[in-house]
């Protein structure tokens, strides 16, 4: 992807054996690059703050690889994933954001300047916003990845809307699964929630609620074996684990809710997660370590749309900047 | 403007006395038409969820009147606010939204169903969205409302950067005044800070920054009688309440900071309101009335953007999904 971009600025040295050192003090040390962390970005470097923002992969994040985004505001009529995350790019580019392609190992977060050891050499600054997003579990099922954007979705408030009078499945059990059962069957002609176990994990009040939607239909104790079709997905192979019993489920769509896990595995005990290692934020989005900030979908919050995370990137910066001018 | 839209749809019925009653059970009901009221509503619409929108004067409150907008992410080159809220209303639209333009008077919130007296009659909804924003409170000089947009400012954060090497004054003395002071020394030339006492109400280590900070100089008990200029702001005249000197103060532009003013005039006591009249909100953006919320500039947050409007009308979606769910 031309997206892709490598650093080349005059604060970086490189060493004989392959290591990049920047020797700036940073304001701001942004890492991850998709929505929420070009928003940082943005409001940091527009309000001259010296800013790197560093990314292991394609700036974007998930959006990237999202065909079209129809409800982050200002498109009316949509905007592909990868459009949109250029123009975030080429904003903060153009605010003088400087960019580096390497994966954080570790921070180094005592004492007034935190340090970022990468993959490719350390990078310090006064402040830490953290933007690594998350990724959503697969299911693990053939078929999976071939129809991935083709009638496999991960995200309903995304994609649901695309399947208007149309049959899609949702599988999983859990509070995720029973919520976007009950979004899509506002909209869809019929949901089949497949769950492989005999009672759902979901709140009481949202399970009774799905049990009584009349277009929602519940196959329970069924896993999924293969995802069929051609172009699209056109039905999912399936089996019921106490009968054995094996079944064709004809769809239009299937929306994955088996969980999603936040990228903070490098980060020490220093930080608070919530079970699931989404990073705990006060409500200015600072973490449990004074002058490190997380925004996005790595941090524990309701709502992981672009939308939000603009709104994380751009009120970060409020914090941030109030943290900085009392420093 | 023709972008003032009366609504024109079936479930309206106008009495002999010019009342409009709205006959539909809304699931959303959403007070004002800025960013956050027009995003709140694409995200409810394109949920299949029954909204109406209403707005008392023109759609897409502060930010229409803004000149050109530089961070809100995802237009490169900044978008005038009025095209961008034209797009923000166009995309509500397309989902579906009714828009009503009418003054609401009041709310009553007992019960399952809330009612919303407007100026031309009632709303009926599951849940209600306060987006009613705030206006900035104005200086009372002569000059300030025609050079409004043409050097006299209310937010530095979105028109900062037009000043960049300029000279600028700021007026106010509490924590805002002397942020944006600080804000503001990091790009421009050089701040002129105006305020009408001998000391700041700002917190002491921000006014101790303020103080210590090169390109900042202060005007103690000084007050603005005139703000002058041609095409553009030249100098402001000021005088200085002690020593009753005056003096011309030579600026390209000026900011002012002596507070603003949540539109929750017409709320009533059952909503919880901070000392300034802002709405407090849980960090799901509900009211201290279960099934309304609020978002944008009217609750009370640390930073007031298109961008934060936008993060909080989506994050708001899932709260009020949730919600409607649990119904």
């Amino acid at each position: 992807m031309a997206f892709k971009k490598r650093i080349r600025h005059r604060d970086i040295l490189e060493s004989q054996v392959e290591r990049v050192i920047v020797l700036s003090l940073y304001d701001v040390l942004i890492i991850g690059g998709g929505p929420a962390g070009l928003t940082a970005a943005i409001y940091a470097c527009r309000a001259g703050r010296k800013t790197l923002l560093l990314e292991k992969g394609v700036f974007g994040g998930q959006a990237v690889s999202t065909e079209i985004i129809e409800n982050y505001p200002g498109f009316p009529e949509g905007i592909s994933g990868f459009e949109l995350m250029i123009n975030f790019h080429k904003q903060a580019e153009r605010f003088g954001c400087e960019f580096l392609n390497a994966e954080v190992l570790e921070l180094k977060t005592a004492g007034e300047s935190k340090k970022v050891i990468t993959s490719t050499g350390e990078a310090v600054g006064k402040t830490i916003i953290l933007a690594t997003g998350s990724k959503p579990r697969e299911l693990g099922v053939r078929g999976e990845k071939e129809f991935h954007g083709k009638g496999v979705s991960y995200c309903a408030t995304c994609d649901g809307f695309f399947y208007r009078n149309k049959k899609v499945a949702v599988v999983g059990g859990g509070d995720s699964a029973v919520k976007e059962a009950l979004y899509l069957a506002n909209m869809v002609r019929e949901v089949v929630l497949i769950h492989r176990r005999d009672q759902l994990r979901a709140d009481k009040i949202l399970g009774e609620k799905a049990i009584a939607t009349p277009n929602i239909k519940i196959c329970w104790d069924t896993v999924i074996d293969e995802i069929i079709g051609e172009d699209k997905i056109k039905a999912l192979k399936t089996h019921n684990i106490k009968s054995q019993q094996t079944k064709d489920i004809d769809v239009d769509g299937v929306f994955m809710y088996v969980g999603s896990q936040p990228n903070t595995e490098f980060l020490g005990a220093e930080f608070e997660k919530n079970p699931q290692g989404y990073l705990l934020t006060n409500e200015n989005l600072e973490t449990s370590v004074p002058g490190v900030f997380a925004i996005g979908d790595c941090r524990e919050k309701l709502s992981r749309q672009v939308a939000t995370a603009v709104g994380d990137g751009a009120l970060v910066f409020s914090a941030v900047e109030e943290y900085l001018q009392r420093d």
